[in-house]
């Protein structure tokens, strides 16, 4: 009972984008919000772990805990939407703009959330700014903050068409995971299911547009030597489109068409 | 049917607190001293784990079992209160006094509990303070009572500011704990629900109150240099304040304003 | 559904209470042994993961499993007994005499288990003696015989008072163990929730009488220089009275009178 | 739900016995040679965990996935029928005749497909024998092969009755996975409960009829010093008595007639 | 309730065979172009954890998360298709011609997505070919690639018959892993069960149609000196022969002709 079909999945997807794009505008900036910090105390407590075990793999085992809150709470993540809000402008059950101001106001949300809690942990790990040493968390904030901005600006074009193919491969597997939780009806099943790809992107160290809202800024208050134009122009802006079209065609539309729009009366088989 | 919806999760937010606020003195105090004593042989538990493994991911991935307990036996823990009961105050639905008056007395049992449990486990460890050389566990509390008191004093208001935010964080944390158990109809859906936000908080070393009123007087037992004054001025009620304004606002606040004042009757999606 | 709220676990209690104290000598005879057997085992798996990986805390990881089959196969543990039963005599549902000839024979049940099951190992690793080098394991259990007996004796009654104190620790974490099976209706739930109390008390190295049956004796078969009233007097008699004290009060009264005794028809809320 | 008292285990029991003595001599071996191969499949999986790691424990927890399977798809182990298909026979369900040719016939089906396996293993392995320095899992094969005959022959009568208990202790275990199956009517819950006794007894090293039948051929194809006598007479059959008395008495009779003779309509608590 | 007996298993088996046989060729592609990409994904996991750790076993660990998509999601795998197709062919519910036309458009659609993935994998590790010294987790792919042809070819008839070997045991346990996850109706359920088989074979290095479709390929791209006809000659072909064998001979015509056959109305007993 607890197990949905693909098919049902489907249906599910359809729903939630309706559900989402109906939302009001305080609704998506306070579930976009969470988010955001979520995600951002997510990145602490992965480095954390990646810091403390000198295992990555250790870092993304635990980094899914904040996307499972998110799931769980029903709370609004932009790159998830990428997925599911265009399916119903797609089948025109809401508008181009509609699609857009959802859009928009859930990745300012996600923004400010991010931005937020980058400043609390801040002002908590460096006491305001007194501490001067960053400890090992916010030296390998720095760092990465740098290698996803410098690093691959550096390389030129071939860097920025690598940071948007990884956003691609990102949020194909985020979406996988908004999609994952729709197949259970039960807790431990969603938490699980939401968690599998969401561990995969990470520890593959793909590009996501929202863990970078919080990386970036934080390691800028850190000291990382990024400009805000760094930021968007050599990283934001690139993974953002990667995210799209990877969470939108290879999850969003390959799953909702071939399941979505059978008629078969017939249920759909697993493997 | 195992996973409940955030809406729903809104509307037992309100009933809990309802419920929680009509409970008798005896009551909260019985479950209050339970849940500072299980939090107390928590900590106890984590350090074990620190030491033995060198590793702190590894106390923060047993420290929960505490808080698992608490919430599958519906015992009373402040910090949680401390998003809830308010809602209801918020509402009309209780008075101040009603408030404050379930607050201090959680509070106090609490207190009393993780101070009986320390008294315990300090009785069992220095056997009867025949044992004067504190083992592993024993030196790391002293070290971290003195830490979270002297610690934060030595840097003048900037420590104790990032006290009242690592207060902030944690109670945010805690009481998605609370909400987060309430996704969940099913025992082992709560115990991996609740235990999440908890490890978190723990890894990232934020400041709970009731951990707190633990390992700094355990940590006064066995000599660490902290004087009552210290242990209240420079830590608990700082980090008692973080805790409410973390917990009632960025959860308590936040999910029930956004899911439970909704009229429509559309069903709220997850991500 | 699968959760059980306090309110009926409270009854759960006192209906477990009423159902073991109708058992015939031969049904706790035959349950007594299977659980004194079971908890002999994982004591020697236990001190098996504790010796391969230097880690006691691997081995307080696995202890719990027979502990998880004497749950699920409704066995018989006097330490749970401890506070079950009295309950059923404070509320004058079953005399003295009633209480008494169930505790001792279960008591009876776990030593005979016991002890059979460290003749038993003792034969398979010994090779009927003919082995006269104990391995790791079999030093182990030497080592804490001796320590759980001698090592407290030595240091008088502030050594004694201390396996008191652990007694009671432990006992109140065992009947936590027993009650919070009772939360759930399914498997998982009740291995899942059952084995945490039990884990701590393991991990921490508390006093438990009926684990203490197994690896006192199999000390002495091994060679531990125990003598037969070195463990009772200076362990199993203490240690048993630390665990009546322990789960009767900290678990079996503060439980069921919080919950048990209420009259208000309004369901008890979580944390 | 999920959860099944221990009565109904007690009746699940006798209609499982029931059950498989009306299955044809066909499905007793197609199962039967499954189990077989299974069991073989995960003896090497233990052994490539073991030599990776340095740590048996590791072994031992990867050890029961063959199980499992063996369990989720009813498929045919004669150590778990020891302690089930007898107790039809001493109700007078069955004939000693139906005994005798159901277990005949799942001990042979066990052993083809141990031996089918272990040709299979060795094929892949030795790339048919032109490979003729056995890597490291070969080597565990060959010396794990010596030790369980050799071994126990080396030390006389001693060390057979060592074999005998250890195959005593090895199916009271097996069988304890066969029965902790049957209290839970959920996949998960079926899957923990039985991997729980068998993870036990393969870390603690005891003797299992059918893992002995891939392994001591296995050893024997790489080279290990057994001959056919070796095996059967230094093991295979001490083993399988030893097997076949510590499941039908400690685990098929014990549970069966404390739980399935009572006429009590009272349910059955747990602990 | 969740879990679902072998007897309805077989049932599955046939509807599942007739389900898929129905399909369209854009959705057996849709579908296994997914597929392939999501075990193209799982290898660069398992090969990212095995190359941190050291430990291939921890690579084997993570592997299965692919495989829990792709049956969560129903998705078309053209290993676990030639254990299901056949039945109902054998059965005579569908032509020849209908087998022959699923197993090509899936394995055409797992060929596709397993290329893709491993192209748009190289173009973000190898920044569009400009970083020309391959990572780790690549070393690894080439050395694989290497191995997985030349190694076997270079040993002769033996070695392509070793490769044989292993593509049968692999694809025992690929369908063992579809058929257990048909064992229950909740999603946890379904993850566990259908890990477990997938697991095994990727630890015991055994050999996989598809997920030799990305590895060898991606091989080729980062320079591994192996030609399109050593991967087509001396590994594609020869796996794919092996896996049809053993994932149709010792799961769907084992499972499927013990348990679907049957006539008797007596369910079918758990071991």
């Amino acid at each position: 009972m607890d197990y949905v079909s693909p098919k049902e999945v489907a249906q599910t997807m359809m729903s939630a984008a309706l559900s989402k794009s109906s939302l009001s505008i305080r609704d998506l900036l306070i579930r976009g919000c969470l988010s955001g910090a979520l995600l951002g105390i997510s990145v602490t407590l992965a480095y954390l772990a990646t810091t403390q075990t000198s295992l990555p793999l250790a870092g993304a085992l635990v980094f899914p805990v904040g996307f499972i809150i998110i799931v769980l709470l029903g709370l609004e993540l932009v790159t998830g939407s990428f997925s599911l809000i265009p399916l119903a402008f797609f089948e025109k059950k809401i508008t181009a703009y509609s699609m857009l101001k959802n859009l928009f106001w859930v990745f300012t949300g996600n923004l400010i959330g991010s931005v937020l809690f980058a400043a609390l942990f801040w002002s908590a790990s460096s006491e305001m700014g007194t501490i001067t040493q960053p400890g090992t968390i916010e030296q390998m904030i720095i760092k990465v903050a740098e290698k996803k901005t410098l690093g691959y600006a550096s390389h030129g074009s071939a860097g920025l068409l690598s940071a948007f193919v990884k956003g691609i491969l990102c949020n194909w597997m985020v979406c996988m995971g908004v999609v994952m939780a729709m197949t259970s009806k039960s807790t431990p099943g969603k938490i699980i299911a939401a968690a599998i790809p969401i561990f995969i992107f990470f520890a593959l160290g793909y590009e996501h547009a929202v863990v970078n809202m919080f990386v970036i800024p934080a390691g800028m208050m850190f000291g990382a030597k990024v400009s805000f134009s760094d930021w968007w122009l050599s990283n934001q802006l690139i993974v953002t489109l990667g995210n799209i079209i990877g969470g939108l065609l290879f999850t969003g539309v390959a799953i909702y068409y071939t399941y979505g729009k059978e008629k078969s009366p017939l249920a759909s088989p697993s493997v």
